[in-house]
């Protein structure tokens, strides 16, 4: 099944790239298939440096900033312990992966990856329906241009709801976030 | 913020009750507000035994099955530590809590409760959109007959897209489960 997180790459100077991913696991989580845009900075950097670490989290304002670009500057980090490699020190939990696989022919490339080492710093929150709205439209705004512009404002005001009944204030702020993001687009 | 998962009490008897709740809660979880409607159970079972277990959970097939009221039979548990209860084997994290207060000025009421033990059994997923999908048909299934069937059923169409996208078995299951219910309600 698949399992959306936040993935770190890094190029050949070191420069550390976050990312949303949904990777497909299974509950071993012994193997990650990420599915990178063959466009995107992970695909290319996994090209140079086959390794990176996959993050649980349940921070939505760090996922929704992830998404659209506007990381204000690099999250606070700690080195990986058997990759080259960053781990976000906001997730939940880290899986350092190697890869072992690049299958380039689709558009979307297909990345087989070795967890090597696991870590947990603390527990995810558990089912907010405020947080999943914000994972919801994160996903669409990474696809304004795609999808018409009615429709991701119209599917905007159908996640607004939940929000407003549920969210605390790291929701809201990353909900506002993309909202702007959005409209302006 | 509300955080969505599944709480277990008890009548006088000693018989337990499975139901979900999303009480409102703040990231230090000593204390749950729940809002059970006094139709329930939950609120009948908690004026006689003012004690219960609150669970996280990401098992969405256990959840599905206690929103419609059809568990099979008593999911596996074992007896809370610290208050009159029972904890759910399948859940990632448990608050074993006292009833504070009880307001029934209202159709749903509004209980306060403290929590006097918390114990962890695994980690929660993460996110996973059919997981979130199912949890949200849940929640509509519980509103059949307060909302028009045609709104649910266009709602079950639009949560089936993540589902059949990202789901996993156990979600795949009480999806299908969910969308029998509702169609034949």
């Amino acid at each position: 099944m698949i399992l959306e997180g936040i993935v770190t790459t890094q190029d050949s100077a070191g420069t550390v790239n976050v990312a949303p991913m949904g990777p497909i696991v299974d509950e071993t989580m012994a193997t990650l298939r990420l599915r990178p845009f063959q466009s995107s900075q992970t695909f290319r950097n996994l090209k140079v440096v086959p390794s990176g670490v996959f993050h649980v989290v349940d921070d939505v304002l760090l996922l929704a900033r992830a998404a659209i670009g506007l990381l204000p500057s690099a999250p606070p980090t700690f080195p990986a312990e058997k990759v080259a490699g960053v781990v976000l020190a906001g997730s939940c939990r880290w899986y350092e992966f190697l890869v072992d696989t690049i299958d380039d022919s689709k558009e979307r490339a297909e990345i087989t990856a070795r967890v090597v080492h696991s870590g947990r710093i603390r527990d995810f929150f558990g089912f907010n329906r405020a947080k999943h709205a914000v994972l919801e439209a994160a996903i669409l705004a990474t696809r304004v241009g795609l999808i018409p512009r009615e429709e991701v404002l119209a599917e905007f005001a159908r996640l607004k709801v939940p929000v407003e009944k549920t969210a605390g204030s790291q929701e809201a702020e990353a909900f506002a976030l993309l909202e702007q993001y959005v409209k302006k687009g």
